[in-house]
């Protein structure tokens, strides 16, 4: 997952200019197929590909279930997924994002109708409660299951975790998405999707995207490390999920969904 | 650029619960148009649409010139774009990114190959050198600048600089990456495409679709607060291009071209 480089570090302070070798997060693109036909590129760190493939179709409604998929393929920079004959294959016009197969031309409530469509476990009734101390404590363990960030400062990560804080799995990548991407796929080929009852704590913001992979996965509760942005809290609100941010220092925001939340009267 | 919603803080070092407004950047769907025909949609903080799209046409290699483009109209949630007649329009398969038009497979190096088949300006012969000073004084500039941030915390911001620290224009998003094409949508509008002798400051990290964007405007440097990835540092390589990582608290690394860096002998 990282790639050795000379480099050159200057310090303005000193004046001192120094040469070594330094780490840096492998990007690579991977091409995700399915039964042998492209249908989206992103660019990733390598490792983990088939969760990756698993987690985004999980994410754009197509799968839900392990067993909605026949083989999965892992070739050098591609995955080839084979899906079952019960699945519909995605609609041609769904290309990168759920949201560009909408009818009714692009705006911020045409993307909620979308998502909510094509979504298939219900994250408004999940009686899940998570108590202060867990969302506070979670952005750590997640900085302790990231064995890649400390030496490349260039990854962003997702973690799984029980209500009673467990954790489950961690994943790394350079883009955000994708290791929420991989997290859900993992849990795909574990049985464990829909996830209720779960928490997702992601290292970076809350963007709309973010919420979309999660309320397909079917987690009742996100948290992010920063702010999250206006569409991700609406998407979280239609989809009655907890939306938590800035868990930071002792402190949290919950944006929507504090019912899931055992705050002191 | 932001709005406001009711929010709930807890502090678990106090036991203190407080409701009260808080401010969300905006998130909205935009389509890109050619001629009436959806090329792409981008989650985007709403303004600077025009740029936006403009910009996002120069990072894939569609126009290059003010004079490439014959009208451009913004609607509610969508940019039509009108190409003069002596633009080629871009390859069907190419969707979303440059390197998904790559007829050979998709790995790192057919990126690499595809941003460079592309790419119309010289960023490797550009003679413009920059001072170790200037590197480390942008990412305060560029702060300096960015008016939503300190009320949101969730916006990405890139910024065009004179090689003498002049802050030509900066642009803020919640994608780290229409912040770059608003800053070069700008440019083209200004008729400073290419943006030979030019310095981008990013306020994050420069991944290879950053260096890609950089790349296609004839930026010749690229400075990001944090870490780049490996295939953003190949990239940089090949198109002769001096990228910067980590400028914070008086010291920066350079990953690529540092002949153009004044570094002390």
């Amino acid at each position: 997952m990282t790639a050795r480089r000379r480099v050159v570090r200057h310090d303005t302070t000193t004046s001192v200019t120094t040469t070594r070798p330094d780490s840096l997060a492998v990007e690579e693109p991977l091409e995700v197929r399915l039964s042998g036909k492209a249908f989206t590129v992103t660019m990733r760190t390598p490792g983990h590909d088939i969760d990756l493939a698993l987690g985004f179709l999980v994410g754009e409604g197509v799968v839900g279930a392990a067993a909605d998929v026949v083989t999965v393929r892992s070739l050098d920079a591609a995955v080839d997924v084979v899906l079952a004959p019960h699945v519909p294959p995605p609609d041609p016009s769904l290309e990168r994002h759920v949201y560009t197969s909408s009818a009714c031309g692009v705006c911020g409530s045409a993307s909620l109708e979308a998502v909510e469509k094509v979504a298939r476990f219900d994250t408004a009734s999940d009686p899940v409660r998570v108590a202060p101390s867990l969302l506070v404590s979670l952005p750590d363990l997640l900085r302790e299951e990231q064995a890649v960030f400390s030496t490349t400062g260039g990854l962003h990560a997702a973690g799984l975790f029980t209500a009673d804080g467990e954790c489950l799995v961690v994943r790394e990548d350079v883009g955000r998405h994708n290791a929420v991407d991989k997290v859900v796929g993992w849990a795909l080929r574990e049985g464990r999707v829909p996830l209720a009852g779960h928490v997702l704590q992601v290292s970076g913001r809350a963007s709309f995207e973010l919420v979309q992979k999660a309320r397909l996965a079917g987690i009742p509760v996100l948290a992010a490390v920063s702010a999250p942005s206006s569409l991700a809290v609406e998407l979280a609100e239609d989809a009655g999920m907890t939306l938590v941010g800035f868990s930071r220092g002792g402190r949290f925001t919950v944006y929507t969904g504090e019912h899931r939340v055992d705050l002191p009267a």
